[in-house]
């Protein structure tokens, strides 16, 4: 089965609002199995919405409309898909009743205008609307089977046309939009479908580039067909995502299951988690398990590191806390970096760095002790000491070693890709992949590589 | 001019990313009165694309596609571009030399696969990239005019056809696509399209609901026509864009002024912010216009107030830093809170919210210390003190005073508007907006209710 969604809202095409209810369909219908070949927006157009339902009728069996349905002249969905379709509206009373009494209750007289929502196109099995006041439906347009064969499954036929196709229309506010398909689209769309299923499931690296990483799967990248591998990069880490069709999702799942096992074979240190898992939720979880405590000290990226491990919930069980260090004032006396440290090496340093992440540790009582000390940009960097040259330290019952990193892009990206390394080096060192021996070697693998991916 | 916007890659269409860069795109081209007629989206699938840019060609004067720029094999844009508009590839050695520069920057040899990207359609003007290693493209198709004329404006021309048309190409990160476009395509744009100019410009609100905004602008809003007021409210904001349509740039300016004006009468002291401006942008150009300095001592919000201060470019003229005072330990010692002060109010409370403001003033050594206590969630709440409950203090030359609120929403949330409050306290201290006297008054509204906005 092939689906096409129609997004309709001038608002759309101007930006003003983002698209959310594509997002929310894509996700479903490559849920189901359904594979969605296009998405397309126009705005309160007739004209071009009629055209695009036509041409997207012409491609695919299942035509998805969102927005467009509410009571005011420039809602045209209703009227236009009736033209492109050749089904008359025909009043609902029983919508129309549904309208009436949820104005009632809200103690207004339904505005006269509203009566449109009740038209729906002929043979449409109506969805109603449990938040707003528009219904939405199901239109079967055409299939070349006999009513009542037991192939079509209980939506009626109609004759001279080769493929069952069918229209949905589903109001624009996702409030709105979500609940009823799900009600009522998505089990139908799971008959039709028939047991066929596409899942995903997206590995997230980190500490690499893209091209590093492509260049270990090229391979998998290279799958057609029912399983297939997707590489996409960001900011401070790569993703991989398995993709697999198969008649059941106990099929789909071992399928994408030896896929990983030949990624984590090759790449293994550097998967961090899967689907939501983030990087700072995955080091929460090492930090419970080994029964580990983690202290900040931060200059460059000024607390987005903090922020970060305390986005995980329950970070409370193992982060105590720590200092932001922009003043050299404030790396001197909570953190005490001696002064002819700062002095000899400058604050962007190594030796700073790990007097940093050895004094936040001392003051937190912590095991371990993570410090950040760089220049974001835009100002500041000079010749030896350029925009983006961040170093990293990492402070244990061992003791304290620094890693020189160099990241790419505006300050904004040197801050996310500094606290990227910075919570990966704890990963890391957590599940053995890190030396914490000498200043000399913190990682088997240059950070400043992989961080800066992109 | 009309315009179709096409988005390429099967994530989009399978909903694992959010399609921001037509947003960005529809915004754009209304503002420089472009009509955007229609977007699609398809996945990397060579024949739809083909096929895609083919039809959008045959309707519209301008194609902008997005995505599908990238180095690796299911990156089909450039090809597709190359096969749907006869345009051979050819090598651009000027981008090879500058993607060969970026990858010696960051010390790695340039993968062989990256050399893809320098290959650019004969006849297009190459747009450079600033954060990634995919170049854009704008390539003029067709034109019935003579090359040189004077109305081909510097673009090559075509015999044989008889609309100019142009097909621009840019990567999809929007941290690649936003700067390439602002820079190189916008400009070009601008100059194609002139007359009808919409102009937009959205004034940033924060300590009000959504409600109390429309009750104080809501004949604004019904506004029509050439000038309107839209609303949009935000987890910790309301943002209201004014929009005008006129002949030229100054008019339409003028008349978005004027609206302007009459908002700001009503809603002054809450606006601190238009378009791009930050609330922490805001608080920072106000610090260094009063030659004040700050330091931050966070409990709940982790780190994220001391983020997003040092967000704001050259933030260390006026941020000290701060202490991240997760575990009661890093109150005491560092902040000097007194532990009789624990014992007695609890760590979540007004006295210690102000104790820790004062204690981080004066290690700091900064003219204003703020302060951040509160339960993010989803567990610690009881009672007493709920999840959402949060303290904000601030202490200034003449003492401190904190701030009871509430806010609803998950542990993320909690923490943006714990913080946007935080930052919007200083902020109306340093406008004469906030009073800080006593811990009975610090403002003369309530943060919570304003800042627990939707």
């Amino acid at each position: 089965m092939r689906a096409e969604i129609i997004a309709v809202g001038t608002e759309l095409l101007l930006g003003f609002v983002v698209n959310t209810d594509t997002v929310f369909l894509g996700r479903t219908l490559a849920g189901l199995g359904i594979g969605c070949h296009r998405q397309v927006t126009v705005g309160d157009n007739p004209r071009r919405l009629e055209e695009a339902i036509r041409a997207a009728l012409a491609r695919a069996d299942l035509v998805i409309t969102c927005g467009g349905l509410g009571p005011t002249v420039d809602d045209i969905t209703l009227e236009t898909i009736s033209r492109a379709t050749g089904r008359r509206l025909a009043l609902n009373r029983a919508i129309l009743r549904r309208i009436r009494r949820r104005f009632a209750r809200l103690g207004i007289r339904m505005p006269s205008h509203n009566a449109r929502q009740a038209l729906i196109p002929e043979g449409a099995v109506v969805f109603p609307n449990t938040i707003g006041t528009a219904p939405g439906f199901l239109l079967p347009l055409s299939s070349s089977r006999k009513r009542g064969s037991p192939r079509s499954r209980g939506i009626p036929a109609f004759a001279g046309m080769t493929t069952p196709k069918f229209l949905a229309a589903l109001p624009g506010p996702p409030k709105e939009l979500i609940p009823m398909a799900t009600r009522h689209l998505i089990p139908r769309l799971r008959r039709m479908a028939g047991g066929v299923v596409i899942l995903s499931r997206t590995l997230h690296l980190t500490g690499l580039t893209e091209s590093e990483v492509d260049g270990k799967v090229r391979d998998l990248l290279a799958l057609e067909g029912a399983l297939t591998l997707g590489i996409y990069a960001h900011a401070a880490q790569v993703d991989l995502r398995v993709t697999a069709r198969a008649a059941g999702r106990a099929r789909a799942r071992r399928a994408i299951a030896g896929v990983e096992r030949r990624i984590k074979k090759r790449l293994g240190p550097f998967i961090y988690g899967a689907d939501d898992e983030t990087l700072e939720g995955a080091v929460g979880a090492l930090l419970r398990r080994r029964r580990q405590t983690l202290a900040v000290a931060e200059s460059c990226t000024g607390g987005l590191l903090g922020h970060r491990v305390t986005e995980a919930p329950g970070s409370s069980d193992y982060f105590r806390g720590g200092v932001v260090a922009y003043a050299n004032a404030l790396k001197e006396a909570p953190l005490s970096v001696p002064p002819a440290l700062l002095r000899r090496h400058g604050a962007v340093s190594g030796p700073v760095a790990e007097a940093m992440a050895a004094g936040v540790r001392r003051l937190a009582g912590s095991t371990m002790g993570i410090a950040v000390t760089g220049i974001a940009g835009p100002t500041g960097g000079s010749r030896e000491k350029p925009v983006g040259l961040v170093y990293i330290a990492l402070a244990t019952p061992k003791g304290a070693a620094s890693r020189r990193c160099r990241f790419a892009g505006d300050r904004s990206t040197v801050k996310l890709r500094a606290s990227q390394a910075a919570l990966d080096l704890v990963r890391r060192y957590l599940i053995g992949h890190a030396e914490v021996a000498s200043s000399a070697q913190i990682l088997p693998r240059d950070l400043s590589r992989g961080a800066s991916s992109q």
